[in-house]
């Protein structure tokens, strides 16, 4: 271990709702998380995360675009038919196509007869610590987060797709979380998984804490082109409109932990059910959802930054781990 | 005076950037403000407020739908046009067509030869306080706002449309709030009127307020079918494309005082430029912007709480207004 | 009778499926259609259509925007919640906000207890042969539309919300048509009616017809502020984004009869399914839905044309109706 | 020369507008087109199309979805934006993202110090003729296309990324066209260029041409996962709102040459203007704008397609040119 703790063990618990088992979005029973993580201790900082239900190929699923500067590939199908036909594969900006091109290779064998697959790749910019025009992303390297998918609490932090990140002025990367309420009558569960890398402020409870004051000698870190992408899972039988109305407030999160919002950031949300939409849960009974949606985000997004450690990367920037003393 | 103070007096202020001299919409140049009134002290706490630019013929204006449960009269041509062509009203949900027409009038009156016109109206459900199936809002009641709006501090709280609104367990009303910086080499304001009638838990500089514990005897109050419509003006040179970015980071804004974003929230925001948009500014510089948006709304819906007063409606309804002895 | 005759009559015969018994949208089960016709000889000739589903409270539904030049109400609350909750009313420009009171007025009468209601009316510009400055409809016009809403072959041309339109410079109005069709292993109807009243030059099976060359002295009536509004009506199992591709298929068909999509009409359509969505039809057998749409969709524009008659209204305009002699 | 003819010279003359000198997408200043050809006589029958503004980093862009059954690259960027930040390439499904990563190479060798791109990349399923799971495209074939675009005519039919496509029965490919008008008081030009792949009947002037009766033997062909990628090019000076305006009446034109708008085809509308838009012509104008868009494009589909010859591909697929004798 490298003693960093998750949020809730430093005491930080979004909301009322209780968690899962493993806090994570793999308590939505038959997702899989899988990560890459390349780290060469000098210029490359960057990887791979792979989130892979068990079926792919039919799943209700909506994107929602909080800020568009992005290159999420696979968007305008997912909007059309509503559904996940691939695994979600997170990657830096500048290996998108190719871990897209990967995640082709990988449905290709799965589906030997097809010609057409839709795969759902998003990035974020991580070239403050990575060399990113070096587009070190293999297809191995996708191949391997895909099949090393497996259940359990998915390493957080400075791992697979998070490994080169920043958000809030720190050292962020992977984080997940997940929160398990009554809807419709039955229980549901509700998981995000987090690749956060955007400016703001960190805040903690409500209260900001600010790198700038918390760290001694440390800049504000916040590098153009950033992001946050959200994937939200559920086991809630909801159809692709239902399921964009979360994936809006997966976005409406961010605010929490501090986000700008800024014009540079791709903020993008993935939502997904593994569940038979038919029926779906009246929307009216949505609101609870919606407030699980937002608390494992929230929490979500503080994991991927207290997990996440100090970082030294290409061109000798540094990202600072939040210090916790001040929590 | 009724003795109720707004953010800043309170010593609540959001954000770095300096307010306008009026903290207001108003400080927009050219943007009045006008309300009209409906409390009969018993079943009827309703009314109508009109934001008039002195030009309503074509700024360039963008309609952001956080939450589409409610009934904004006008947005598709605003989508399709990137103009607005009327004042805005806005008034409670079941009367919303009577001032859509009664806009109609005005602007006939205006264009005397015309034969098209495009009202731009919000609506929130003020059936908590109010017996809205009355529907109220006469012809004379929005002639009235809309004549009567003037520039100076707009009347706050539980005046206009916001007479008989509930936001965050508490009493609300209207709010507004404004601020000032430099973006593209240029001064700019931006300034923000909202509508507060959502549900959530007041949360002041990150700390909760709930009213079942501040307000002795309290419930909490969440009435479904609630809302808030958001009005954000600019001097700055921007195009349509550009005021819907601002219009996304207005709803945004509303989780910083503690929206839960519900399944029955009719969450819109209205975002309008009076300068001409040839040339705007960069997107690239607009990051200070957004920043301003969220600040100007997170103030002026505190302000739309600060400003209210307790009030007691149809069927014996009560909301509370917010006490200050614990911020 | 006045002589004129449907498409059908006239050999005009879009596609190969088979029309169900009435030809009309009334083809669908449970799907009313009630007309208030204002034509005072002179300068009135507008009117109310009413189309009044069996059940109103919650078909699933979408709207489609063609060209958002148009002031249709209750289109963001179709979009959020995917349901149609509400008939359809259709009507004359400057009278759509009291239409849209009238139906709150209608809902609210039949669900006494209730805060809430989202009227969906669309409507359209027929100042060039009726005085719409008057503002002619009143409650009791579309009271009556919506009571005396039957099943059968609704009249077509003239009447309703068609009497004062024109369209690819003919007089046009109502018209309306169906399809049925196995699809997902079971029988499908789809009907549709529009409301026609848009520009550029009528086609009929590849042949355009246009108006100054067809009518002696005639010139080309291409009034601003135009618009055609489309609904189609299916008891397809379909879910709301479903429909949402049907009804851009809808608006697709415009241009089968000439339609030149100009920048002032406000086309929209607005599909809704009368059976249970769960489970839904699956998306790969939807393209004979959209052949059914678009056939239906261009007989029904047709129909609107060759059912009208020549009509002179406010100022003496007249618009003359399609000569069959070159058919 | 293979003995075919562009539609014109065929005498069939879309709209009463003139065209450029060159009837093609590169009358539009600054506009260049690059091909390259893949074509081994037996399984590869595929490409890439380039289609490569003087200026591509910053141009007033914009993207609509038909239908959305296609992997677009770079959609939500220019959403957010409104700008093409990339020349914009074409070629097959499967080798979508292998293009969009060499548009990286192309535009990193571009800007050496930049950390982000924006690569506007469009696919259709050429796999009725190619082999599209051998992945055929390399980086080389797509820095060949954009290092090799030039003005002057392009080649139509089976070239580039039209090399295997087949459309309403028939082979097509990469078709162009333009015209010229006056707007806003000054010249404007608009040119098209298509890469059509769709169902539907051919039809000219309104004459349907079903391939199952005018070429002896020939089966529908009609694969599943087509598509139809249009991109239009203008020097008006237009913003990125208008632009999206042109797109739609794009995708709107396709219904004229007979497209069956089916649930598989990914249908996409790109529009860009060589322009400054500051300020941009005002909306009122844009309806002949419009009208030249949708000739322009239904002069580039049927080129598309009377350009193309008789083709045999992977399986013995055979895709048969459109016959002459008939039109």
């Amino acid at each position: 271990m490298n003693g960093r703790s998750r949020a809730r063990a430093l005491g930080v618990l979004p909301g009322p709702l209780p968690t899962g088992p493993l806090n994570a979005i793999t308590d939505v029973a038959g997702v899989l998380v899988g990560h890459t993580t390349i780290d060469d201790g000098a210029d490359l900082h960057t990887g791979v995360t792979a989130i892979v239900p068990a079926t792919v190929r039919a799943l209700p699923a909506a994107v929602h675009t909080g800020n568009g500067y992005g290159k999420l590939v696979g968007s305008t199908q997912v909007d059309e038919l509503g559904v996940l036909e691939s695994p979600i594969v997170l990657t830096g900006t500048l290996s998108v196509f190719r871990a897209a091109d990967a995640v082709l290779t990988y449905l290709m064998g799965l589906h030997p007869g097809e010609l057409s697959f839709n795969p759902l790749v998003g990035e974020t910019n991580d070239g403050f610590l990575s060399d990113i025009r070096r587009r070190p992303i293999t297809e191995r390297h996708v191949l391997d987060a895909l099949e090393g998918a497996h259940g359990g609490l998915p390493a957080e932090g400075c791992v697979g797709a998070g490994t080169g990140t920043t958000a809030l002025g720190y050292k962020a990367g992977i984080g997940t979380s997940s929160r398990r309420l009554d809807a419709g009558g039955g229980p549901v569960t509700v998981g995000a998984l987090v690749q956060a890398n955007f400016g703001g402020t960190l805040t903690v409870r409500g209260v900001p804490m600010p790198v700038e004051e918390l760290v001694p000698g440390a800049g504000r870190v916040e590098p153009p082109g950033n992001s946050c992408v959200i994937v939200v899972a559920t086991d809630a039988p909801l159809d692709a409109r239902q399921l964009g109305r979360l994936a809006r407030r997966a976005i409406f999160a961010m605010g929490r932990v501090g986000a700008s919002y800024s014009h540079g950031s791709g903020d993008y949300a993935i939502a997904f059910s593994t569940a038979d939409p038919a029926p779906a849960l009246p929307d009216a009974v949505l609101s609870p959802v919606f407030a699980a949606v937002m608390d494992a985000v929230e929490e979500a997004l503080l994991n991927s930054l207290f997990m996440a450690t100090t970082t030294t990367g290409v061109e000798g920037h540094t990202s600072h781990a939040v210090p916790y003393d001040r929590l």
